[in-house]
């Protein structure tokens, strides 16, 4: 896991796994969306606090929407770095931006986004808490 | 979907999909402990209750074993019948078996079962109520 | 499965399973790409040919890009209805869509696509051959 | 990853993402089978060759038994340490067994294992060749 000082996106590595390959010989497609999660995931423990901890102070935030480009196949076995982004910081809602990129080399596989609003305790939008808009407005940006 | 009257498993029909299969070219060993969860909830709606409302009265069912068995590969786009019996209703915990069939030829692919306790509403284990006994005891038995 | 003669998208009925719901209690987000998938392969199948015959006469149709927008959530056992239609048939690639709709009440849950590519025996683009070509001209239009 | 020198199983540790969760609030037992896999991948790895080399070598090791015993449930974003080791090594098959426990407190949460067989390139049964007997002679032992 690395969050390179003075800029540049929040980098967390992970390596393609058997049940994530299907019989074409690469990745699913959709296994993406779970490299996704896990790149905003810790992406925000590097902030200083942990999407747990944030869904125990009652926010939660949903994906709304969901892309990804795919350019070229990440296979059995290699490592990806995905690379995390804010890309926006709404009132209602916020985008992450992400690229994975094959290890050692670097070379882009995939670009994706997730958008997210923020839901309170009772299930209801709400904007951002100041701990959370806190924490975000130190995040990577693009 | 089928319920053999007078006997015999509880049979759903479902589709290897493409996300189910990994590199080697056939199904992924994960993707046989969805078609069970598929299989034995389709039972239960069968006895007149989905699962669902199982939950929404209180009582949860987690899976404390599971076991598969794996002969011969499923492939791709196979339609694959789940067989489902109940092998054992204790006081404090059920088991499921389960075998799994390629269509239309009835190939035994895969074997497996699950075993399951019962939850109360506080999350602690208790005996199964009697809305749920009473179906259970009308389920098909190996 | 249904494919309404006269126009419509194609119409395929799946339930939503406990393995495709996460904590906050509703469908992951992920689930909806394998959703896609068995809609846009029933729906091929509807047309003459499976994805699978497609595969073996030489021709793959890996997903180069994908989105989803998710409006309500999709709950644990819900019927859903994808709806795909083919909404672009080009040279080099074609875009599917999706909707995605709880039954029986219709309430559209999510919208998505997904763009595909043709890549022949050799790995390598190609234009789509007659037989997939005559094929996709029938599919479903938006 | 930890390889304990001079004894006791081969240690890797990976985090409960939020798509291993379900409605229960907890880890879908399905994810368990996953983390098997990333368990004995990464022993393999330890041992001085990925398993993608052993296919690349024309060997592959499907699961024909596979089981879990689920006691205390894993947690969203849980630090879980799955331990491995080869319970059994035989002339067609073998057996890697499995704990997975919560970190830091070490605290036991699921047990369980996997068989495997040794596949030749032609897909038929074959004896462990040397290259792979060799290495797997120098595993972990329960």
């Amino acid at each position: 896991m690395t969050a390179l000082e003075g800029g540049g996106p929040f980098r967390f590595v992970l390596r393609v796994r058997y049940a994530d390959t299907d019989q074409m010989g690469t990745a699913h497609h959709g296994a993406y969306l779970r490299w996704f999660e896990a790149g905003r995931t810790e992406m925000l423990r590097s902030l200083g606090m942990s999407y747990r901890e944030v869904e125990e102070r009652g926010i939660r935030l949903p994906v709304v929407e969901a892309r990804c480009r795919y350019g070229r196949p990440a296979r059995y076995d290699d490592l990806l770095a995905i690379e995390t982004t804010l890309a926006r910081l709404g009132r209602a809602s916020m985008r992450f931006e992400y690229c994975v990129r094959r290890e050692p080399d670097g070379e882009l596989l995939a670009q994706g986004m997730t958008e997210h609003c923020f839901l309170g305790p009772a299930g209801k939008p709400v904007r951002p808490p100041a701990f959370l808009a806190g924490m975000l407005e130190r995040a990577p940006r693009p």
